[in-house]
């Protein structure tokens, strides 16, 4: 497919590589354009302008939140402005369902196809095209989009034929993420301060009734503090809190845990963690009792 | 081994036998005397007394709280009274940390041996032989002990050489089941409430990031409310919450997920919930959020 | 003075009623008109539109939320657009800190003067002429607002001469207010399951420490069930607390009593409290702890 | 009256000077004898034993927790093997309200009186004999009680014939206290940060709706941070949360702030805090902040 890319951050740039390995023609556009550099190498074109990007069958678009994702869809030489009647906005971007809804109608109203399919995984798991899609859409849409997703993920999940239905599913697992990287915080602090070895407690969970990645991973995280690249900034973290609890508002649904994350996410940036990763607060539980180790 | 079993509820009698499956001579011993006799049909011993269980190498006990352990433990009759010197005592109970350290210093002073080696699994589990025993306790006693624990379970994890240690882990790992229903159960609300299928959407959650075990049977007694046995029940739920936040307590921890979970139990609790299993808090989420489907 | 006055709603009809009986020249306008009809009995101009309302020294306006307030004050015919250069706009409504701003630099912009007056006290006060106004903006433009005030209140309370500030006061009063809502409904759940006369209990502790009007009111409101008329609807307490968490989010300011206030407001209209009195969030304690009367 | 008063820390040797001035006979006992000194100075007998404190017609304990009430009323020598048929122990101490049914049991067994009669107030108040004294038991009792409370205290208020119902309104009522300082500690954390003086804050508070004097004195604890002698020490206040805790989930009421509190005072404690005033809690939510001023 000739497919645009727009946001060639630590997950966009993996992602747009792997398009371009599925034989796609992609054209990358990123607001500091010194990023497309290495995927021009790689095969991509780079087009100077969102408009330009928007000149094939699909774009994708995968920015850091709602403003970013508002600035290149609205407006004059916006994606709505720019893509081809019948040609595909794939939003792949955590994004808000209110945000989602509205591109919704905006696409139709301006005759584009729209689709939301945000991802699951880290910049590694991006990078090696594993990552899990959650996608709505209407059926034929999904149908189109389809060989785009099986470029850049392992699986693809349907969810529904209303686009922000899979904005909300994003959402809610970013939520049990962090669920899982609080908790175990809280417990590792309370072994850890008890005397049980905390790296042998982690192995304990995830060789028994833990054994999913996500407790692998953000377990390593929260108790190695070996320095290494940010994975996914506090700040997103905040965001992603923020926009779960928004649309919990809306739908009327108290989330207590929630309320608590976006708590721990404050605390961490009003104390120094803008440029963290976000599997910091897992370590607030610890700093809360007295520092453990 | 000649051993000693005290307390036959859902989990011990599962475990009862397995220690009869694996060749050892067991007594059985529980307060309502009705549930030894399918043992004895197995070929356990039935004892009319805590003190005829301890006439063995070691005794097992596997009671419901702190009162139940130290009634058969302690005064005239008790365990400590009964078992010869040199003996075992292992606790598989879920105590707290306060009862299991008094536990240790009576055993010592009473020249018996003790370990904590407290199991994770639902009574299916136990009755499977597939246990996870997670033990504490001077190496001696442990490698005394390992053939008992090979008949109940799956695997064993040694902690510390301090009994107590393993009643920590077990507390803390129960927090974070509660930690994984309450959370999931919050999440289930949500997508719900906003029109996501939460049988589909719990299949794309254990099939990718959050592929344990535990969410796979939490997230099903959540969402599936066909009526079944309960397997753990709701007040045991809240004594474990209790235990888990008496010991943080204790150590200075504080853990806000823990506070949390136990105001759920008391709601749960005061609401009807004496008789429902556990898992029941997952649901009421949902029920905060007016009534879900 | 000749001011123009927007919102009648239950607190606005109040404070334009005290306009009038203080002297000033008073145009009223509300969206549907009709509660305009007994202010100009009492010697008010009924406008037929903002713009009309805009041709005095000074234009207040009390409405429900910031969407409102943007109505009214942006666009066509709008109080930006209508307002003659110099005049006053006294922004008298529970707005965000962000839309405060909005207003500040707007209104500069056209060469008029602004300032915030929230209010403090339910509808009988503003009748009364009671409220207690806390005011900030430019020293000048307060001094020219003060007679206005006098007119409203019992007392005006200057913070800063930048505006917003004092819409920070007023989300953060309105906070605490929730709080004593909050609690003193978990100490009436606790001492009433407990066997304590609930009224008994509340006379103590307002005759003792807690001898503040906020108590004594909120109070009665949670014991005392009889119906009466809804004074701050429920949907506006939950508004308040989305304004005070965005201002304190923007500030990076946990408030972990905000966020489970916001909870218990989602929870109190997801059960059918969308008209009810904010106070009701008062009896959801009992309601946990299984109804306590 | 002949009347023995056990527990001269800083609120009881405030407590029974003004019942030496009231002209009662006092005999004061304290576990550190040096602290009777001044009072026998100012007319008391100091008693070298429990046992000594218990010859006249009654007894006050006034002590810092479960433990200690229980060490001096328990036992050979104790208030209850001590005190004559038909005397009185009044129990001042803020103590669970298991220990008080139990004492209540173990008097009557014993033909003695006993009253629960704990106290609002702090050292300075005690001093100035105006405490607010809330009186619990038989209406004979409390009515023989009564010129003992006229010495301690300002104002008595009698809740109920059964005695640790007074019990539970202090624990609420210490519950509520801590609920305004946390409260205020958010709202002046959120105003502060965003640039209002926190004294005029303040000031506007106190004079507005929340004009008590629990407000004033917590407030200017938490915003006037010159070192000052400690008035309830933080350890106390973490009891004091966990016996209010344990009084409600024995009831089956969730506290969803006092288990925020409970957990905030672990966070004092486990960071310094064992020697502060309990107030200092008031502060975290301005270092959760960042650090406010």
């Amino acid at each position: 497919m000739k497919v645009g890319f727009i946001g060639l951050g630590s997950m966009g740039a993996g992602m747009a590589r792997n398009l371009l390995k599925a034989g796609h023609e992609v054209t990358v556009f990123n607001r500091s354009p010194a990023k497309a550099a290495p995927l021009v190498e790689a095969g991509a074109v780079a087009a100077s302008s969102v408009a330009e990007a928007c000149k094939g069958e699909a774009v994708i678009t995968m920015l850091a939140d709602d403003a970013a994702v508002s600035s290149v869809a609205e407006g004059e030489g916006g994606i709505l402005a720019s893509l081809a009647p019948g040609a595909l906005h794939v939003s792949a971007s955590t994004i808000s369902v209110a945000l989602s809804e509205k591109l919704t109608a905006a696409h139709a109203e301006a005759g584009q196809l729209y689709a939301a399919a945000p991802v699951f995984g880290r910049p590694e798991v991006a990078a090696a095209g594993e990552l899990f899609v959650a996608a709505a859409g209407p059926a034929d849409t999904l149908t189109l989009a389809q060989p785009l997703f099986d470029a850049i993920g392992r699986q693809t999940f349907v969810f529904s034929d209303t686009p922000s239905k899979a904005n909300l599913v994003k959402l809610s697992g970013n939520f049990l993420i962090a669920c899982v990287i609080e908790t175990l915080g809280e417990a590792l602090a309370l072994v850890g301060k008890g005397g049980v070895d905390q790296k042998q407690y982690l192995d304990f969970l995830t060789s028994t009734l833990f054994g999913a990645p996500v407790y692998r991973n953000y377990g390593n995280l929260i108790v190695d503090t070996t320095p290494r690249p940010v994975g996914f900034a506090a700040p997103l973290g905040l965001k992603d809190m923020r926009l779960a609890l928004a649309a919990a508002e809306e739908l009327r649904v108290p989330l207590p845990v929630g309320s608590l994350l976006r708590d721990r996410f404050l605390t961490l940036l009003a104390n120094g963690g803008e440029g963290q990763d976000w599997s910091a607060i897992g370590r607030l539980a610890a700093k809360d009792a007295g520092g453990v180790v």
